[in-house]
């Protein structure tokens, strides 16, 4: 598949902006102490659906044909990508399929149904996703969205470290979660294109840390068994995104468990929003890799917001 | 004791603007879908110490005379504004003492004392506060600094609603939360004096409503036993607080418990930011009292952010 460039990444930006939060970018004073640098937050976790996915989706969304898109979408994901491909069909005004696994939380099931989308439910293993899909997909003609592995979607995420540069381009670093890998590609791609002089990091748990693997062995190693409390990156890296991650990062960083929930809680407790664990992730890089960041300007995207606050995991 | 003016508003923000941040105002397309209204939230939440107080706080600190400020203040608090108390004064180099009961929480009394004030304990009572406060201003000559009770203090918490309406002047109601009423007499003020066409509302627990009492009565009428999850809202008014509110307000509005801890968890769900639940009446009385609110574009005031996030009213 091909490399997005930085104008596939201006292009999905002027496509997106009627449907998306240009969200603002925050610092705090006492973060800033903590972890002894400037940090600048791009606050994804205001944009719709609670998430950056929402970027990459109605990237794809959008630049379909009429009559490409009223066959309508159809994704497997029981995630934020599902309710942003959901949202974004519903702003098209075109049907969504969104194929989950039969023990999918009634929240997730609810907040898909709630856009308009309509569940196909599947038994929880790959394969039976991926045939369910296919089914899908023969039977309406639906075009398949891919939550990462996708130029279009990659493009679509890039375009939240665009409006970064643009609200605070005076940068170090750029660091971003690493999961599937659509944020990071999409953050290395733009950040890189703009500013060769900027360094990007990714940052990734200890307990998934495929790309990290993959990253310094040189070839694309799966993710299996992944245990970590951040659930949006628990995937596999791609051939496209390993690609990218491969040729375009500075270093990739893995980080602790209880560096994930400390800095989740002190950006909760001293900037009063709410992250998820995986938002948390580059946070908890800065404070376990100091002497990469002492003194500098550091932007971070905060991948999402979309936490159970039934069980929070300091609890 | 002299009622603030308009005039004293702008003179505080002008005084304390390199104290404060300069919050910004929030909406969210799903919590106007809710209230089923257009609703701007000045988020004093993101405030320094977590809430409006540092507002009135600083005010006080940064108009003291050179000679007055050198003795240092003193407040008897062990909440928000003695944090801001103390805050304020680290900022202008002077020494703080705040009376807390011995019983405070230890995060309290840590809170204050990383502010490098001083804390003196007493019993936990209010003569005993009054006494112990007594003594440190005998002892020390610091300048007490009350929470609400004070022309001063009012003034610093109206440049929250000026700030408001330069932010979003085009505004039919601006409502904000009823504790001892220092907040809510500031944002009258300032409201009423800018634009006399905008209805100011407040809005108090119904396990807290002296404010409606005296309000609806015409007389004060002190608070006894309160019984509410919004800590902040348990005191009473005093007699300068309570002559304001009556004659500023349009009406004083009473909510439910459930309410507030409803209102307060869709506020953190939907907008991923983190508001106490004192900050989450106003936003309950526009689900409580809908036919006020229809299609009206409505300013809040969210007060603070601050919650023992270890136990969350929902839990």
């Amino acid at each position: 598949m091909k490399i997005p460039t930085l104008t596939d990444v201006r292009m999905a930006a002027d496509r997106i902006r009627p449907y998306i939060h240009h969200t603002p970018v925050l610092s705090s004073r006492l973060v800033d102490e903590w972890l002894n640098a400037s940090v600048f937050f791009k606050c994804e976790n205001f944009q719709h659906v609670g998430a950056f996915k929402m970027r990459g989706a109605s990237n794809v969304v959008f630049l379909l044909s009429n009559e490409d898109a009223q066959k309508g979408v159809a994704t497997h994901s029981s995630g934020n990508h599902a309710q942003a491909l959901a949202l974004a069909a519903r702003l098209r005004g075109i049907p969504a399929w969104i194929v989950m696994p039969e023990n999918a939380p009634e929240v997730k099931r609810n907040a898909v149904k709630g856009y308009g989308a309509e569940i196909r439910f599947c038994k929880p293993t790959l394969q039976a996703r991926e045939e369910t899909l296919e089914e899908v997909v023969r039977e309406t003609g639906a075009h398949f969205v891919p939550p990462y592995d996708d130029p279009r979607v990659i493009a679509g995420q890039g375009t939240a470290a665009l409006e970064l540069l643009e609200q605070q381009p005076d940068l170090d670093i750029v660091m971003a979660p690493v999961g599937g890998g659509g944020l990071m590609c999409g953050t290395a791609i733009t950040v890189r294109s703009l500013h060769r002089d900027i360094n990007v990091y990714g940052a990734e748990p200890a307990g998934a840390d495929d790309a990290w693997q993959s990253y310094h062995s040189g070839k694309l190693i799966p993710q299996t068994n992944p245990d970590t409390i951040a659930d949006g990156l628990r995937t596999s890296l791609s051939d496209l995104t390993f690609e990218i991650i491969h040729t375009h990062l500075d270093d990739l960083l893995r980080v602790s468990e209880p560096g994930i929930v400390e800095a989740m809680r002190f950006i909760w407790e001293r900037m009063k929003i709410i992250i998820e664990p995986s938002a948390a992730v580059p946070v908890a890089a800065m404070r376990e890799y100091p002497d990469l960041f002492n003194g500098k300007r550091v932007g971070i995207i905060l991948s999402g917001g979309n936490v159970d606050l039934n069980h929070l995991p300091w609890q």
